[in-house]
């Protein structure tokens, strides 16, 4: 058995979440299908390096699963994405140590959060961006953004509705990237907790509308309570983009990002 | 009763395009209900500038309906949009003399068609641009669009499937426009037949990929037969972007974007 470690990425709008369940289409259930009829079984597992929720979309999803087939590394992709829905692509595969796992040897994550502020309704955003009539005020969120960098407990900036019971989470970028009308807020972090980044720019998004002060931040990460942080922001803006494995990769993305 | 002329734009990945149809989800089926809806009524009629095909898309597109009901111009587009589906969007309304016809009126249209060359795949563009891994000269798809400006029979570059008799005419702009890995073929006409930008797109393709010369294209328009034209391009990468109705209005469009 060989170990495989595959990227994929996925228009999130068509999915109830990456994670399998019943009487629902998501992302895991369609590449374990995939697998399978690969494999000529019955079902095969694949290993995310986390989930996503509903509308959520991934750039870069990295997942691993083992397979006896022997079949060259650069081969898999074409194999995979010739039985993977549309909304589905798998774009590289490599062969890992077979001690490798995709969930549990993450070392950092990027999320990016896209939205556009001040444009008439675009149709053609409804599932991939954030639209906002207002615009809000960036310098106000990037300075509230500058208070979640470092290590907090973030039960505030999270969903209550977890089994995970440590929420110390360390931010090490939290950028509120604008471009007139287009905006992006990037977040890279140790880990994730559920609906945390939404959170976060619900929060961050009602600073910018001057419903809350930049300062108000500790506080509110200090009460760990999800009812003293901000409104959840819609899924359908949300993209998990990289998953970090070597703290080399995860330093030289930091370096890149803090230079441009 | 007053005329209406509505502008809407919509997502045409769910549409088996815009003409009302048995067993198919369509623009127009979708538009007729909410005005129903709105009127109290079993139906009601809303008049389109013409069709769009399955996954095409529209930017801009006009309408007309009649109504009897006492809501300002500017309250049209609300009341609408609470009806219609999240993939269709009224931008404005506004009172246009009882004799005005959405379809019979137009003296111009624009269609934008997009693409992507030498990019990995996007599943994210797979609705809304043709991707291509490849990238055609785009010096040569120029030449031959120029080729089809100005007034001929557009048989060879329509698709036969038609009613439609009198197959002239007037192409004023057939722009190819390049910037990287992102193009939009503009073409800006007095009228389109059925598949016709679709045709004469695909036709650029070939002669951007080598596989026809740009001089071929008088030949080809001149056989006034389908079958001497280039592949159909697919339609999720065309959006019907503007409809004239005034000539001064088309004129000043022409002018636009000659300068720009």
């Amino acid at each position: 058995m060989k170990r495989i470690l595959a990227h994929i990425s996925y228009d999130g709008s068509g999915f109830r979440g990456y994670q399998k369940q019943l009487n629902a289409r998501t992302v895991q259930e369609e590449v374990e299908r995939a697998l399978a009829k690969l494999h000529k079984a019955e079902k095969w597992q694949a290993v995310s390096s986390g989930r996503t929720d509903t509308g959520v979309h991934a750039l870069r999803q990295p997942l691993h699963f083992d397979s006896p087939l022997h079949i060259p590394e650069e081969r898999w992709p074409m194999a995979l994405n010739s039985l993977l829905p549309k909304d589905i692509h798998v774009h590289t595969c490599r062969e890992v140590d077979p001690s490798f796992h995709a969930r549990y040897d993450a070392s950092g994550k990027e999320y990016l959060y896209r939205m556009t502020t001040g444009e008439e309704h675009s149709v053609f955003k409804r599932h991939y961006e954030h639209q906002l009539r207002k615009t809000p005020d960036q310098e106000r969120m990037q300075q509230a953004a500058d208070f979640m960098l470092g290590t907090h407990d973030f039960s505030s900036l999270s969903s209550p509705r977890t089994s995970v019971v440590d929420k110390v989470r360390t931010m090490y970028a939290v950028d509120v990237l604008q471009d007139t009308s287009s905006w992006t807020l990037r977040f890279v972090g140790s880990g994730f907790l559920y609906q945390m980044v939404r959170v976060m720019t619900g929060t961050l998004l009602e600073v910018g509308f001057g419903a809350r002060e930049p300062e108000s931040i500790p506080a509110i990460i200090r009460q760990e309570e999800r009812a003293a942080a901000g409104k959840t922001a819609p899924g359908h803006g949300l993209y998990l983009s990289q998953v970090f494995y070597e703290e080399e990769a995860l330093k030289a993305h930091l370096a890149s990002i803090r230079k441009s």
